[in-house]
């Protein structure tokens, strides 16, 4: 469904527009480069996917004055916000009644239109859903879109540019936009990695069932990677291209985190944390001089946390 | 009294040893890149100097069996027990009775003696003194000899490498070690400028005077930029590479801190944000096109003060 000439185009695109993270070389805990992608614009990779899914849709004639409508209070809806602000195009940001004051707050100061409507995010998501058929809007799905994904991609393409290859990339997978792209990005030339924790486990539970299916949602990483069910984009990619899946606990992720501020001085968030872990909690064993990439793909998350 | 030649013999024995930390370019706030050296062993540079202060030590035979011997209870103090360490090299850190129990843990984490002695740094200075007069020691002053300022110096080489060239390189100047060796380093190529809080400016005062003197210490970074006077090596490096020295109040660092961790969500210490405050603050206003590195020399801070 997205191929590595997707994720090529997705960089030419973007590429004026996105921060060119770096990569630290590290020595030890089995990993060989970190991708600091946490620098990104927004503190996530999603920005990378927004931008790729709006300037797609304004090439393709798809977008309207009518602006662009996501459903997403966390990392996703900010990114949705902050592209449409760079691209000069409306936004309306879908989210429930629940969502925190700092959430909605930092979508305002975004300047996108803030919708707060429904006790469930499932809700929101109609509503979202509704608006987009009464007024033409684009919607920006927060993983499972061509363009979302491709555009996640991207910080894979940089990757290989800035190590000249790797044997084995391990990412986060919530609704598996990020490891879609970057295992389409990679296809036929490294080994990617899903890891989830276990209270969130899409994309394990789809490879076992054969088919996306719903999972149960907790943990500490659950505002990100909590998807209810992983995208059809991700499960197709994942399987086309042999992706495995890892599961590591929460307090692995816990670890981790604390494990990249004692040893690097990097903060991530929870779920940013899940490639590294399974590295620090053994769920993944490099082989002698094999090369892997850690993917730090987020860093929303409150410092004090770390103290 | 340091040169060019010196920074790159530095490079050349610390390489394989030291983190080859990445940049970050970024298009705002008048920067062109962030040198991300807080990524770097122990949290801040230096581990460059203390690295290359102990090796070029061994290699010219002053190294004995007392090993070395420090007196900082912090980041020079840090870098000097981590490069004995890894060079299995006894270290002896001198600090007064009154330091925080989380520095005195972390300096015996790296599994260093640590001697507490004296209610002022002066004291535990001239206890460390007296125990390289007693022992035959190496003495690793935390910024005012030569190994360890061209240690320091080795980020600008990689720096150099990085951007393919700068115009105009920020950096924090405590005792000077840091803008020693970058100016060194840079010299002939690129515009070095020193920028100093205003309760501890020791290079700024020592230029005005015309060689360094004592100043008051206070304020947010005292901790790290504190040092009474400029090093003797600074002051000469300083004035013959015409480096600019500039000030900055404590509220700018406060705020460029913050404002790195908003944008960026990259967390310093407060010293390490007065290269960034330079611009943020408005005290340097480079010019069009102009190519501006800022180091961001630290991050031993607690990330609670950026909740
Ligand atoms: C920081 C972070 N990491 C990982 C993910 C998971 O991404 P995906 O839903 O594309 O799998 C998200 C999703 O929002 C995220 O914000
Ligand atoms: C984080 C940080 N920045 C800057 C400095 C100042 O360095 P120097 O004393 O070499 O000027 C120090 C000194 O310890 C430091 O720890």
């Amino acid at each position: 469904m997205i191929s590595r000439a997707d994720v090529d185009a997705a960089a030419a695109r973007i590429g004026g527009r996105v921060r060119h993270t770096p990569v630290l070389p590290v020595a030890d805990s089995g990993a060989a480069v970190f991708k600091l992608e946490y620098l990104q614009h927004t503190g996530t990779f999603k920005a990378r996917g927004a931008l790729n899914r709006i300037l797609a849709a304004a090439e393709s004639g798809e977008l309207s004055d009518a602006g662009v409508v996501a459903a997403s209070g966390g990392n996703a809806g900010i990114a949705v916000a902050y592209a449409a602000a760079q691209l000069g195009v409306p936004a309306e940001i879908y989210v429930p009644v629940i969502s925190s004051p700092a959430k909605v707050r930092r979508l305002h100061e975004l300047g996108a239109v803030v919708v707060q409507t429904g006790n469930e995010f499932a809700e929101a998501y109609e509503a979202a859903q509704k608006r987009v058929t009464d007024t033409g809007a684009t919607f920006c799905h927060p993983y499972d879109h061509p363009e979302m994904a491709a555009g996640a991609g991207t910080l894979a393409v940089e990757l290989w540019e800035q190590t000249g290859g790797v044997d084995t990339v391990l990412v986060a997978v919530g609704g598996g936009g990020l490891l879609a792209g970057v295992a389409a990005a990679l296809e036929g030339r490294a080994r990617v990695i899903g890891v989830e924790p276990t209270g969130a486990r899409s994309l394990h539970d789809a490879l076992a069932a054969g088919r996306p299916v719903d999972v149960p949602v907790s943990g500490v990483a659950a505002d990100a990677l909590g998807a209810r069910r992983v995208g059809d984009i991700a499960f197709e990619v994942a399987r086309r291209t042999g992706v495995r899946s890892l599961i590591v606990e929460d307090d692995d992720l816990t670890s981790a985190r604390r494990h990249l501020w004692d040893h690097y001085r990097i903060t991530v968030e929870h779920s940013a944390a899940a490639a590294m872990a399974a590295l620090t909690a053994g769920a993944y064993t490099p082989s002698d001089g094999e090369r892997v990439a850690v993917v730090l793909c987020g860093a929303n998350t409150d410092p004090a946390t770390l103290a």
